[in-house]
C-alpha cells in the first residue's frame, strides 16, 4: 500500500469543485462538488439518530434504492436538519438543479449538509452554488483540497488521504475527504465524509466493505458523545482502475478493504484530533477483552468520559478516572486485574498494575501525557478481543466554541 | 408535610459531629460523624459500578447482612477506592475504632469516602479523627450543619434538608446530608447522602422505600455521565418517633414514602444545581411518554448532552441540540411530533410545536434561560408516561477544576 497526495480527485475520473455561495458563511467557500466521469456504484452509512436531517433521508434513498450515483453537492452552514417536508424538497430542488447542470440522473446525486438545525437553506443560493461549481469540475489534486475546506466548519485544518493499493495487476486509488466536529453557529458535532475510488467493484460488495469498516474506524471517534443528526459516509466507486471486478469475498476484497480501513483510519483520527477546542488526540486501547463489544464498549466508554477528557487536558496521569469509567460502561471485569499504560511520542509507561499504582514516576507520566497525540493503553486480561476508540481532550475552548453561540 | 430546619440531626434521638482530621485539607473540617441513641434499620443504595470503593464493600456488608447500623463515619479529601485488601482493613479499622469510642458493634459502623482514587488513607488520623469527634456528638441543629460542611469537597454550598410528617398520631421527622460532585483533588463526581428519621419502620419496608425512590431522584441526576467508585445513599430509621410500626404496604408506608422523596428530590437537586463548575440547575421534564423506561432514557440523554449543557451556559435556545441528544437516545419516537417548551422564574415559552420551530421570539428565550434555575419541557405525544432529570450546565470552570490537577 502507498499513500499518495491528494483525497477525492486522486482517483482516476474524479473531479471536485468549491464555491463561496454565502449560504451562512461570508468570504470563504462553503459549498462544494464531486463528479465522476462515469456512474459509480455508491454505498453509504448514515447517522443512527432517530432525529435525521433531510439530505440523509434523500441519500439513503439514493444509495439504498437506485443503482448508480455521479455527483455529491455539500453545503456547510446550515444542516437542513429538523426541517420538514420543506428541507426534503430542498434536498430534491438540489438534485435537480446538478442533474441539469451535469447532464446526468436527478437520483444520481448525493447531497449533503452541516451546521446549524432547524433552520432552512436558502434554496436560490444553493442552486446558484450549483451553478458556478458545475463549470470549474476539475481533476487536479488542488480541486479536492478546494472541496476539502469549503466543507469545514471549526474544523481548523482541512482533512484528506489517499492510497493507491495493487489489485489484478492494476494500480486502485482509493482517496477521502471530510470534516468533524462543530460548527462556527454550532449546532452538533457533524461528520461528513466523502470516499472515491476508481476500483471496479459490485454495489453489494462495496457496501459491504464500508459497513464492516465503519464499524472500527467513525464508530470509535467520539468528540462529545453527541450523535449528530446528519452524520454520514459516502463512498464510491467509478470502475475506471480496470482491476477484475471483485464481486466475493477473497484476495482482491481483503486488499481493497485493508486500503479502505487506512482511509477511513486516517480521516477518523483526523476528526477525533480536531474536535472542538481539542489540544489533543486521545486514543484509547483495549487489549485482553473477553469479546470484542466488550473491548469496543469498555475503549468508547473511557474516550467519552468527560473528567477523563479533563484530566488528557490537565496533562495528568489520572489512572482512577479510567479505570472508573471502564466500571460503569456495564461490562463484568475484575478491576484488580487491570494494566494500565500511557503511551505516545515521548515514550510508554505502565501506571498500574492488575489494579494497584506501580509507583510510577509522576514526572514521567505527565512528560508523555504532554504530547499531542496520546495513547492510554488497558489490558483487562480476560480474552483475546481488542479495540481502538479515538476521542480528544475536553478544554475550555470546547466550552467556548459551544457556548457563545451569538459572539 | 411541613418542612423544617436542619439536617441529619433534626430527626429525635441523632447526634453529629465533625472534625480537622487533615486526612488531605488543611484548614478546614474533613470529617464527620453521624450517631443515633439507639440501634436503627438501615437501607442503603451504592454504586453500580464494577470498580466499588472499599467504604462501599464495606457498607454493602454491614447494610445487607446486619439487623442494626448506630453510627456512620465520613471522610472527605481520599476514597479509598482502587485500594484493594489494605483499604479494604482501613475500613475495618475505622468501625473497629469508632465501635470502641461510641461502645457499639463494629458492624453497625457504616463508613464513607469520597476524594482522590488509588490512595491509602492515612488511617491513623482517621482514628484520630475518631477519638476527637465521639466525645463532641450533639443532638443540635448545629451539630448536623458542621457535619453537611466537613463532607464537603468542591461543593460550594452545604446540602441539609428536614421535613415532618404525621404517621398515626405522632410526628415523623426526616432529615438528610449529601455532598455532590467533585473534588479540590479532583477524581470523581462522587454522591454521597446520608438520611436520618425517627420513624419506625423495619428494615424491609425502610429499604423498599429507599430502593423505589432513589429511581426517580438521586439515579435522575447527572452532572458529567461519569458514574463514581464511592456513591452511596443511606438510611437510619431509629424508631423513636414512635409511630406504629411500618411493616407493610399501606397510608402509613405513602406518607413515609412521600416525605423520603420530598428529602431525596431536594438534596438531589441540590446536588445537580451545585455540580462543579455550574452556573445553573438544568431540570429536563419529559412527558407523554410511552413508557416510563423511555421518559428516563430521553431525559436523562439531553441532561448528559454536553452540547445541550454548554448551550445552556450560553442561554441559548438551541432547540435543535435537545432534539438530538433525544434523537440518539435509543428511544423511538417521531420528532415530528416533538413540542418543546423552556420555563423559569421569568416565564414559560414554547419553542417548538411538531418538531418545526414556532418563531418564539430568541430575546425572550434568552430571558427565561438566564435564570440559575432552566426547565426544558419535552412532550412526544406518545403516551402518558414522564420523568424529570436533573443536571447543570458546562462550563470553562468544569474544565478548570478537572483539568488544574495540581494547582
Amino acid at each position: 500500500m502507498k499513500i499518495i497526495s491528494g483525497g477525492v480527485t486522486a482517483a482516476r475520473g474524479f473531479m471536485a469543485s468549491a464555491a463561496a455561495a454565502e449560504i451562512k458563511y461570508k468570504g470563504r467557500t462553503d459549498m462544494a462538488m464531486i463528479y465522476s466521469e462515469v456512474p459509480c456504484v455508491a454505498a453509504g452509512t448514515f447517522t443512527t439518530n432517530v432525529v435525521k436531517a433531510a439530505p440523509v433521508k434523500w441519500d439513503q434513498e439514493v444509495v439504498y434504492h437506485h443503482p448508480y450515483a455521479q455527483a455529491v453537492v455539500c453545503n456547510s452552514g446550515i444542516a437542513n436538519a429538523c426541517t420538514g417536508a420543506e428541507g426534503y424538497g430542498y434536498c430534491k430542488e438540489t438534485a435537480d438543479a446538478t442533474a441539469e447542470e451535469l447532464n446526468i440522473p436527478a437520483d444520481s446525486v448525493l447531497v449533503a449538509s452541516t451546521g446549524v438545525i432547524g433552520m432552512q437553506v436558502p434554496i436560490e443560493r444553493i442552486k446558484n452554488g450549483v451553478k458556478m461549481m458545475a463549470p470549474v469540475l476539475s481533476g487536479t489534486l488542488k480541486a479536492g483540497t478546494e472541496a476539502a475546506q469549503a466543507i469545514m466548519t471549526t474544523d481548523t485544518v482541512k482533512k484528506e488521504v489517499a492510497v493507491q493499493v495493487e489489485i489484478g495487476g492494476k494500480t486502485v486509488t482509493i482517496g477521502g475527504m471530510c470534516k468533524g466536529s462543530g460548527m462556527i453557529h454550532p449546532n452538533m458535532c457533524t461528520m461528513l465524509s466523502f470516499v472515491t475510488t476508481d476500483a471496479s467493484i459490485s454495489k453489494e460488495m462495496l457496501q459491504k466493505a464500508l459497513s464492516e469498516d465503519v464499524k472500527d474506524t467513525y464508530n470509535m471517534v467520539s468528540v462529545d458523545g453527541d450523535t449528530s443528526t446528519n452524520d454520514t459516509v459516502l463512498l464510491l466507486a467509478n470502475g475506471m482502475a480496470e482491476n477484475p471486478k471483485i464481486t466475493e469475498d477473497g484476495e482482491d476484497f481483503e486488499v481493497f478493504k485493508k486500503a479502505l480501513n487506512y482511509i477511513n483510519t486516517s480521516l477518523a483520527k483526523k476528526i477525533a484530533g480536531d474536535g472542538e477546542g481539542a489540544t489533543a488526540l486521545f486514543e484509547v486501547k483495549v487489549v485482553g477483552a473477553r469479546t470484542k463489544e466488550d473491548a469496543v464498549t469498555l475503549s468508547k466508554s473511557v474516550v467519552t468520559s468527560s473528567l477523563t477528557k479533563a484530566a488528557i487536558y490537565g496533562h495528568d496521569a489520572n489512572w482512577g478516572r479510567i479505570l472508573c469509567a471502564m466500571g460503569y460502561s456495564g461490562v463484568q471485569f475484575d478491576p484488580e486485574k487491570v494494566d494500565l499504560y500511557f503511551e505516545s511520542r515521548a515514550g510508554k509507561i505502565k501506571i498500574i498494575e492488575n489494579g494497584v499504582s506501580t509507583g510510577y514516576s509522576e514526572e514521567e507520566a505527565t512528560k508523555i501525557l504532554s504530547e499531542n497525540e496520546v495513547t492510554a493503553i488497558a489490558d483487562v486480561k480476560m480474552g483475546q478481543a481488542s479495540a481502538t476508540a479515538w476521542g480528544c481532550d475536553l478544554t475550555y475552548d470546547y466550552v467556548k466554541i459551544n457556548a457563545d453561540y451569538r459572539s
